[in-house]
Formats: structure tokens, C-alpha cells, sequence
């Protein structure tokens, strides 16, 4: 309450709070008195509580995310597809170019990925941009050249799905869904990959707190689907030399909250290939679960963020450097 | 070009210039070279180029944005939907809820917002929450309440659509389609709305630049619906006394680019009921087109957002405000 | 305390509070237990306390600045120095170049400025510059020529000072001390302005908070020096169409929790003379007490600052569409 | 130059750009005409030219840093001070408390440091604190204090001066002069460490861009001071999770563009002293030169910054970690 709080406004609060369900306890300082409200808070509680005359802040004390937390559930979850599993001792690799040009283009790419340790293979059918005027993905055509990478290679398909209504097609042809930053808080789409039970890889909005990225991760756990992956992309902040601010910290505080495995996307990240290396080994040495890097055979050629891609060599290099490093943290790769 | 690429890297630029059917002018400086480019812009060119051998970094010079553009289009545009006008020399005010809770309740308030010179009403059906427990609104039953609230008032209805498989729902009962700043890049929605023709209020995203901004706006426009206004909601920095930053730079700014109308919303911009009114002045001395407020009974029972809600009483008294100030800057209110 | 704190982790916690002269209260909730911690909170306490067993966070609750607060003065205080009145009913204008040119130069600026309704003459003797290679001011001779455009006009001359051991200077021909944005946390200097006893315009850090601005303050109403005009001229954020974002909302903010007048420059706050018209009436709508505004005779010629910088023509124009907003709002300028 | 820029108005600007001292050259595109400026950019050109009639824009092309460029001066700087070498292949990690709190203190935790393998020894004595009511250091008794603990261990001592009038007796007693975030665009002190030829620890500002801190480490290069370490050690952000953001890509990229050492601050970049260890790690994996890390023998004691604290046991551990780390990319530690 406010330093100037009238008894008559306390006293308006404790029965506030108590007709929200709350059990109200006063606590009565110098110069301030503070009212703990005991109970389940519920989302708006807090912003309700504010308003009430006399109120100086609402201060919440539990995170209001559950499924997600580490307190709730205290074995940390390890997603598999095919391949793939995200979450145990070795870090895992998911490479592959941005966009999916063409059936050859990402054959090829992914049989060069395979040979160089990576067991996912990441590329867009659809492409969120921008602009409307940019390259939008080959869409269902494109979905059916990553199925024919994975027959070659069997690394499991990780690619992004943009609306609740393509989610059964992308599901179809898909091992892993992933969910973009700009979409982190698309609640319908977060509901429709729930309800596919596919696992997923939920990308963190660029602006987004890690509290409303694990809400978000919520909504997927929510309806059923507990194959969640974070993975940290970026967040925008005023730094001009880079693309993104790759914030590294989100790394351990989100083991500490949550038992969903995470990942690192450097490429994004940094929006610089020159960069992307010693990002990537600074993920691991984080103690990131797994790393998801974008692969061209010719970044100079690459339909879309060519200048954040790094070449198969480049990549085959990445991996022999990481894998001495994550053998320094104490796993594999 | 690097200050150390060499003559052969300079030419291959050149080259790659020419096959991408752009005219390459080789400038010479003392320490470096500059490769112009000259031709029409498409996406994903500069970055393309980026990577090139030699290359320091890549300038564009034109704004990727066409219909939006007030260099294409040099009349400013109004929307119109019912009484409501927005880009004229009337400055339009948008009011009401955060949600629709009952049809008496969303009667009622369009009733004295009309009455205290609102021409137009907000309220949420479908809400986009940020925790899978929040409130989520309505929906239909919402619009069907909405709808109500009209046919009382005469009010435009201004309501948010957050799927594009909503769209033709949502359109049937509103007058205004809002799409919500975490909704800023969800593309299908922006292309589906697009399609309907319906007047639309398309708020900035938490982090997004001005020219993501109009590059949203365009994904409306390209698919022929010219319909658009901009809103400013605020901004996400490392402020924490308020719930975004209002930069009202942006609308001299816009109005500078485009010749869309740009309306305001204090509410979401600041978080806190007691700085709306100043924030709202604010708006209006800055050329705003328009306001959105989020205006209930009993702020402190809203179904959500209560702590930057104000009551009708405070409503009043800010329209007699603002329109001072409308005046004060050759507009009415 | 952690939901999973033990018994005499909670214990320990009361022990280590009453240890620091504070009274301990706790209270348990079915999950959680939060301790209470009751007395005049310390700087560094509540960082002490967050690192005990079983903490999962602490929470303050008071505000850390005292001598700034409305809570502990509460008239407004306003700030004088000759014609200069900041935080009356009177909006102050100050304004003037950038940097000091020549003795011709600002004793000309200042007589239309003068004309035009400006109380304040700003202009630049020492100026702090992001390169070394910059023009970094005429330095003593500056304030000379600063104190020769007093003398013609009787503006109260405000200036910057950067160093602790130039403040006895630069007070010795300055009206008003300036302490820019780069030095607001640059504690000797605050201290030695606090001894001065000179009335002060601090300028908020490009990324500093409310709380950090107002106790930067603290440090010169500290030292009992009461005349203090703090002025918001912009925050670092991601945005690139403006070379700061400027926050308005700031003003209402400031003045709840202060006595302190405020004061606003859009030109900083923006960076382009284009958009310091709207900006500075929508400062006054918000409630400033003062504006404060670079004005060059030829700003393509200006030695610092060109590009946010306006002619007394456009000046002119707008101390006439700022004084009708001002009148707008109760005030007059 | 503006789409419906006239000929007279690009006449204009070459002439502008001859005045300058510059070659201006023509390029008529199909929309815009672009005229570059060849010749040694000045700082203040850019925005000179940018308020041109008919510009749109300037764009630099050259960076303005120069001592500090990597292109200048081709070879690593590795900064030497007693047994402190930072920048060669060895890794250097500078620890201690955040304040000298006693001699006993002092001496105490340097000989545990070093027999755990630092090589510097961190130590406030001058405190640069938010609130002028918090404890602000020892000043010239911890100078004395940390004298003492390099007499008895051999440790370099780095520690923060704040003003320009205590560089020389801090000079006197320190081995590394430190320039604290909040004073990274000090000038006057800036110059005055130049001036004094020491070893220099330059903190980046906390809304510093890259430039910028090149640019002030260019102050102190400038003043024929060659022994620049550039620490990075986190930046404002929206991110609450943590005290500041840690960009880790820093490191790469002042690689890149400079031969200064790069040292990183993980106590300060995280606030947490959970995060330290993972963050110390991803540091060296990213190819730090150096850490810098705030370690006390009881965290819960410390007069300042306790909650980021490590103690000697943890910083034991860390030590053993970041060494394995180290070796994996091909560095000893």
C-alpha cells in the first residue's frame, strides 16, 4: 500500500482479496503497510489488485507458468524424433539451409550434413518474410523435398509451420515443427501444434521475457503435447553489428526453471557467418542441448539469408571444434 | 569493398551485379571502392551481395515499401467505417473495454462513450493472452454482443482478429479489424485480412521497425485492400516504470513516409491509468489521427487489463481535454 | 523463500534479517513462505539478503531516492535564474546552438531568440564528443562568449560542464550548469554541482531508469543544492528511424513521483529537425515544464548537431504553435 | 539524394562535398541519384551533408576509429602488467571482491585466488554507486589495501578510478587502471589514463554501441596510451530475467575489426551467481582473452554486489572448467 494508505483503504483490500478466493495478511511497517494475499494466483490477479485505491504495487510471487517448470516436474525432458534426441548427454545438430530450393539442393545438402554428424535437417517450405515481395517458400512441394532428404539420410525434418491450418500438412511430411519468433505468441497455432502432439521446436519472440516464452511453451504443454524444445534465437536490442543480440545467459536460467531441453540458433542470432562459429561453441560450452545452424552449399546463391550461412566445409569444421568442446562440458556431440 | 579487396574481387562484383540485372558503376576512392548498383531493389539482394568476396557491407537506398509509400501515393488516405473517420481533420476517438464481458455491460458503456464523443468501439472477443489460464474471451458470443452494442449506438466496432480462419466471422459482426501487435507478422492473418476488404487497424509489434512496420501494412494493401490504419502501442525497451514506451515520434514520422493514418493507443502504450490523459494530449498535439482507449464501469473488476483502464468519468474529462488540444493544432475532435 | 526452502533456511533468513536492524514477519502461504522484512531499507541490503539459502527473490518495497521524492516534499519546486523560471505556470523555452561558434555568432542567435520568447540561452563551450577527432568546444573562451550573449540580452545562459574541477569555472560565467546524458552517473561531478549551489539541468543517461535518473539527482540535492530541472532527452533502443526514442510518458511519471521540474529536449530526443515541431507541442501537452532546443542561424553549417538542429524561423513558428497548445493545457510560454 | 531531388540540388551537394574538401562523383540511378564523396571522412560530414536540400541520406563508408583498427595495426596488442598478460595465447582471469573491504580481507582472498590460478586482482576502492547513500569505497586506505595484497601475492591490481584528478594516485597503486561502464564516455578521464601510459581496463558502456567503445578506447590510444583492454561486460536490454544482457558476440567481432585484447565480465553481465560458471565458460569458448570475475569469501557479506558472487570454492571449480574449455580451443588457461 502507499505510504499514505488509509486504514479504510486496507481494510478495502483485504476484502478484495479475500473475495478473489485469497487468504489476505497484514503486515504493517514504518512507514508502509504491505497486504500478502495467500493463495493460487490466477492471471490478471495482479493487474485487478493494482487498481484498488491505496495500492502502491502488486508484487507476485509464483511463477505463473507450471507444466513448464522445473518445480513441477523434476526430470528434464529429452525430445526424440527418428534420429534425433535433444536433451541427453550429446548435444545434438540440426543443420541445413534456410529455404528448401530445390529436391537435389537439399538431398544433397542433407547427405553432406549427415556424413558431417548433424541428425536433423532443418529447411523452410514455408517462409515467413518480411516483406510480401520476398521469396514465400515452395510450400507442400517443398515439404515433399525434405521427406525425400530424410528417406536418403534419415535425419529427422525440423521445419517451421506458419498457421493452425497447415499444421495437419506439415505434420504429415515433419518430424520436428517448428514454431518462428514472430509467431512465439500466435495462441492458435500454439494450440494446433499441441493438439498434434508432433514434437517442437518453439522459437523465443525477439522481444520476448523468458516468462512469456515458457507461457508460451505452456500453451503447447497445455493441450496434451509434452515434446517441447526452447530454443533461443536472438532478442532485439539497440546493438547495429549484429543482426540479433545472442544472449547466452538464457541458456542455464531456463535449465534452471524448466526441464525442456534447449537450443541454440546461432545463425540468427548473430545474422553474421563470420560469427557463427564461435557462437556456436560458446552455446555448448553454455551448456546449450542442441545447436540449429543454416548450411548452403553457395550462401552467395542461397534464396534467403545467405549472408548468416556458412558452407558445408565451414560446417564440417564447426563440428570437429564444438565436439572438443562439449567433451570440455562433459557430454558428446 | 574492403579497403584490401583486389581488383579481381572488385570485378566479379560487378559481374554478380549485372546478373542479378542490375547496372554495376565502379567508384574509386582513396582508401576504398564503392560498386553501385543501379536498378530495381528486390528482397534478399543486399544480403545476397553481402556475402560476396571483398565485400565490407551492402547500403540500400530505396524504402522497400511501395503502396504504403507516400512518394507513390501523395493524397492521405481516411478510413471510413460507419461514423468513424480516421486521417481527416477530425481527430477520431476509439473507446471502450478491454473485453467484452456481457451484452449489458458492452450496451451500456458504447452508450455514454457515444455520448461523451466516441465514434467508434473497442472490445475484445477473441483475446490473445499471454498464459494458457488467462481469460480468453467471447468470442462469436462476443461479436454477437458487439453487434448489439452498434445497433444501440450507431458505434463502429472495432475488434480483434487473431486467426485467418476468423477472418470471415469476425468481418460479418465488425467494423474494423484489429490485428494485435504479437500479431504484426503473422502473415496468413495479415494477407487473409487483406482479402477481406474490410477496414483495418494493424498495430505496431513490440519490437518492430518502422519499416517492418509498413512492410506489414503492405501485405494488407498488396492484396488490394487500401483500408489501413497505423497504430502506435508502444515499444519494448529496458524502461520498467511504464509497461512499453510510447515514442509519439513515430507519428510525425509515419505521416512523413506514408499516407496511411496513424491512431494512438495511450492505454497499451503506458500501462498505467493515470498516465493515459497526459499520453493521449500528447497524441494529439503530435498529429495523431486518431485514439484508442481502453475505457470500463470499474476498471478494478475488468475482465482484464484494469491498471491502464479508465473510467467514463476520467473518459469525459479527457475528450474535453484533448479536444483543447485538438484546436490548439487546427484539428477538431 | 523457495517453494522447497526448509524450516531453518527460514529461520536463518529472520536471523540474518533482525541482524541488520530490521524486524522479521513471516508469512506462509500453501506453497511458498515469504519472510517480511520490516525498517529502512539500506542500499546493498536486499542483494545481501537475495544470495541466503532458500531465497528465491527479495522484493523492495520503498523507493531508494528521498530528497527527490514528492512523498517527502511536497510543493513543487521551482527552479530560477534570472528570467529562466522552470516548473511554474510558465513553459520555459531555452534554446540556442549546439556549440558556441563565435562571440558574432551567439550574441546574434541570442537577440532573436530573445525576441522570439526564449528565456534560456543554450549553446555549447565544452563539448563532449563520441570521437576524439571532434571539435570538442571553445572551452574557456566559449563561456565568454556565452556571458557577452547575457550581457546583450539578459538570457540566462546554460551550459554544459563535464569535469569536477571545471564546475568553479563554467559556474563563474553560467547561469545553469549542464550535465549531459553521458555523465549523469559520473558521481564527482554530480557531488561537485551540488556544492556549487547552482541551479542544475541533469540530463537522464540514453539508458538509464527512473529510479537511476532520480537518484542521480539525489547525489546534487544531497550535497544542498535544491535547484535541480531534470531533463528527458531520449533512451537507447532498437529503433533506427530516430537517433533516440523519446519517451513523453516520462513526464507525467517524473512529476508523480517528484517535486523536480521537467524538462524535455526533442532535439536530441529525436535527431531530425523534421520531426522537433510535433515533438515539442506534444511535450507540452504532456506536461513539461520546459523545453529545451538547439537553433542555428544556418544549420547545414553548424558545427555540431546539423541535422537535429532548427532555424529561428521554424523557431518562431514554433514558440507560436507550442504557446497555443500551453494555453490548451491551463499553462502559458 | 530524394527521388525528386532537382538538378540544381545534386549541383548543390557536389559543390557542398568540394567545399568539404571531398571528390564528388554522380551516379544516376532509374528513382535516385547517389552522390558520393571520395576523400578522408571528418567527423560531423555526415551530418552536415545529411541536411542538404533534396538529401535523403549520408552513408559513411569508412569507420571513424583508427588507432583502434585492426586494419592500422595489424598484430595483436597483448596488454603486460607484473604477471598479467592478456591478449596472447594464455587466458587471464582477473578475480577478487567487488569493494576492498579490510587488509585482512584483501590479502586473505588474493593468495587464495592465486594459488587458484588468477593472475589479477580485482578490488574496488573507489565505488561508483547509484545512490549516494550507499557505501562508497575505502578510496586511498583500499589503495594502500590492495598494495598490500600485491606485495604478498604477486597479483597485478586492477581497480576503478572515477575521476581525472585521482589518476595519478591511483596510478601510484594500481597495475591496471579501470574505466568503469558508467564513465565510458568520460572524456576528461579518458584522456587522463592516456596521459598516465598505464595498463587500461576500458568497461563498455551499458548502451554502448561497438563503435562507440572503439571510439573511446581511440581517446585513450590517442593520448599515445598503447595498453587498451576492452571488457565487455553486458548491455541494457528489455531482459529482466538477468541484470544485464551478456552479448558473447562481441567477442568475435571486436576481434575482427580490432587488435585490442577483449576481456568479459560475467559477474556484472549476469547479476546471478548461477549463471557465472556457464558464462565464464562461454566466454572462453568464444575466444575471450580474459575474465573478470567478482569472488569473496562469504557472497552473503560482501559491502556490495553479493547476489553475483562467487565464492573461492566455486571459483576453484570454475577455474578447473574453463581451463578444460580453454584447451578445447587451443588455449591454456
Amino acid at each position: 500500500m502507499k505510504p499514505d494508505a488509509s486504514g479504510a483503504q486496507i481494510e478495502a483490500m483485504t476484502q478484495q482479496i479475500a473475495g478473489l478466493g485469497l487468504t489476505p495478511q497484514v503486515i504493517k511497517g514504518e512507514h508502509q503497510t504491505v497486504v500478502a494475499a495467500l493463495g493460487q494466483e490466477r492471471p490478471g490477479m495482479a493487474e485487478t489488485l493494482e487498481i484498488g485505491e491505496g495500492v502502491e504495487k502488486v508484487l507476485p510471487i509464483m511463477a505463473p507458468y507450471k507444466r513448464a517448470s522445473l518445480e513441477i516436474k523434476k526430470d528434464r525432458t529429452v525430445v526424440k524424433a527418428l534420429g534425433l534426441e535433444v536433451g541427453g548427454v550429446k548435444v545434438a545438430m540440426i543443420a541445413g539451409p534456410c529455404s528448401v530450393e530445390s529436391e537435389e539442393q537439399i538431398v544433397s545438402i542433407a547427405k553432406r550434413l549427415k556424413e558431417l554428424g548433424a541428425t536433423g535437417l532443418r529447411g523452410g517450405a514455408f517462409k515467413p518474410r518480411t516483406s510480401p515481395y520476398s521469396f514465400q517458400g515452395h510450400k507442400e512441394k517443398g515439404l515433399q523435398m525434405l521427406a525425400a532428404a530424410r528417406e536418403a539420410t534419415g535425419l529427422a525434418i525440423v521445419t517451421e509451420v506458419m498457421a493452425p491450418e497447415h499444421v495437419p500438412m506439415v505434420a504429415e511430411y515433419a518430424d520436428v515443427l517448428q514454431i518462428g519468433a514472430r509467431n512465439m505468441q500466435n495462441y492458435q497455432l500454439l494450440q494446433a501444434v499441441g493438439d498434434s502432439g508432433k514434437p517442437t521446436l518453439l522459437k523465443r519472440g525477439m522481444s520476448a521475457t523468458i516468462e512469456e516464452f515458457l507461457l508460451a511453451a505452456e500453451y503447447i504443454l497445455d493441450r496434451g503435447n509434452p515434446h517441447v524444445m526452447l530454443c533461443e534465437r536472438g532478442i532485439r536490442t539497440f546493438e547495429d553489428h549484429t543482426r540479433f543480440t545472442l544472449p547466452l545467459a538464457t541458456v542455464a536460467y531456463l535449465q534452471e526453471k524448466s526441464h525442456l531441453p534447449v537450443v541454440v540458433d546461432p545463425s540468427h542470432g548473430t545474422g553474421k557467418s563470420s560469427l557463427v562459429a564461435s557462437m556456436s561453441k560458446a552455446s555448448v560450452a553454455a551448456g546449450a542441448d542442441g545447436l540449429i545452424l543454416e548450411v548452403h552449399e553457395d550462401p552467395k546463391k542461397a534464396a534467403s539469408d545467405g549472408a548468416q550461412t556458412i558452407t558445408p566445409a565451414a560446417f564440417g569444421q564447426l563440428m570437429t571444434d564444438c565436439r572438443r568442446v562439449a567433451e570440455a562440458v562433459d557430454r558428446t556431440m
